[in-house]
């Protein structure tokens, strides 16, 4: 029977860096909770999981994930998996996974049907949700350009519900340099924007090849320069009295209508 | 030069309660903070603005906003307006509006082309996004079923993002009545789920006419009872590898099929 790691043991005091972006990037990894992440973590990268944190009453209740993997299992106390986890009730099962970062010029290599690049997205949920959204369409890349909210936080690590996984992820990446190199390889890109001269139903066959959609600060848009290199800014047409749409809510249109017309 | 009213004034303290769902329902009240809310609220049912609390950095910033109005505005100190939000920064404007609850029979004597219903939806951000994009893809009332979120909550009203002031709010009405009424009315009623048998892009003249949306927990979905009512359970197809979507994104990609197919 091995011995409970408190909060005071060195692995503990690691983990609990990558709370913190700085401390996810000093040591490339971060912190994926709960069944759902930890399950996805080790279904499709069980290479990258380096370790998981797990309370005795998780370990017992996860038996059935946690039997037949070789990745390292500790045995925690509830205080030192409560101080890794952000959530109000923490489910007492935390994986440490290998940071998925890809670099930004495979993308630009080999361009998928459908990428998305978030210029400053500020918000950790959105930014989750945007991630998880993107998946479900179909999406290969997600692009968070510099001074997005970071995919390997907590609250969107939660948010993503397992997509993080699943959808190749660029960080940090200037968007400009992406947003040419992708139009050379013959990629449409559209940046959504409230007051622009497109509108999404009537783009016709723009969404039927390779997209890049770019979103937006959720305040302040996309910004202009950013916008004026994209084929074209896109609206989503609104017959009711709302001035704008929420930046997830916005983007789940977007990218729905063009899993639509891609087929 | 009216004096400051602190948070220890009868007013402020009265406005204070109305933080609070018990407090809403008993006075009848509830608060709508920052320029946005504060002027939908102005300019699309003055009447039912009651005061308005204003810091004098407030007053002067929105001097063009409240300048116009009949509603008696008060210079409240910053430490009271705190005691208002549930934001981090306070704007420091807020307004006190009746709650602006409609009869469930109201909406069966006259159903519009499209409304929707939440069952259970839980979190306050969901419904005020879900509101939102209601009010943009044209929708004439949300019902907000027994055990859904308040959408008179801080949060909620901060992002319907003033859609609380243009879509006709039902609250605590129960769904199975209404959708059988509404039926009878010639309504379609639709429940988004993930496992339902009916895609959404396969739903042809269905969303063509008037249309009842429902959507459920963020966890458990729309309850089985309630969705077997329904004329169709409704899936949104996915080509990606994410197992479901975000609710509010849910929501937003079948209102906004619905608004294109309703023309």
């Amino acid at each position: 029977m091995s011995e409970l790691l408190t909060e005071r043991s060195g692995r503990v005091a690691a983990a609990r860096k990558l709370t913190r972006r700085a401390g996810r990037d000093a040591a490339g990894a971060f912190l994926a909770e709960g069944r759902q992440a930890v399950s996805e973590a080790l279904a499709t990268a069980p290479d990258d999981v380096r370790e998981v944190f797990a309370t005795e009453a998780a370990a017992a209740a996860h038996r059935d994930l946690l039997a037949g993997t070789t990745v390292p299992v500790r045995l925690v106390t509830e205080r030192a998996v409560a101080g890794l986890s952000e959530t109000v009730t923490p489910q007492g099962l935390v994986a440490v996974c290998a940071l998925r970062d890809m670099p930004a010029d495979r993308l630009t290599a080999d361009p998928p049907a459908l990428a998305v690049g978030l210029a400053g997205l500020a918000d950790p949920g959105n930014a989750g949700t945007v991630l998880r959204t993107a998946d479900a369409c179909g999406a290969g890349a997600v692009v968070f350009g510099a001074g997005s909210a970071d995919p390997y936080g907590g609250k969107a690590v939660r948010s993503s519900a397992g997509s993080l996984f699943h959808v190749d992820v660029v960080r940090g990446a200037p968007l400009e340099p992406l947003v040419a190199g992708l139009q050379a390889r013959g990629v449409t890109v559209l940046a959504a924007d409230g007051g622009g001269e497109a509108a999404l139903d009537e783009l016709g066959d723009a969404l039927a090849g390779p997209v890049l959609w770019l979103f937006g600060n959720e305040a302040r848009g996309v910004p202009p320069e950013l916008a004026a290199a994209a084929d074209a800014r896109v609206r989503i047409p609104m017959r009711g009295r709302a001035e704008s749409l929420n930046l997830a809510a916005a983007a789940a249109i977007c990218l729905y209508a063009t899993q639509l017309a891609q087929g």
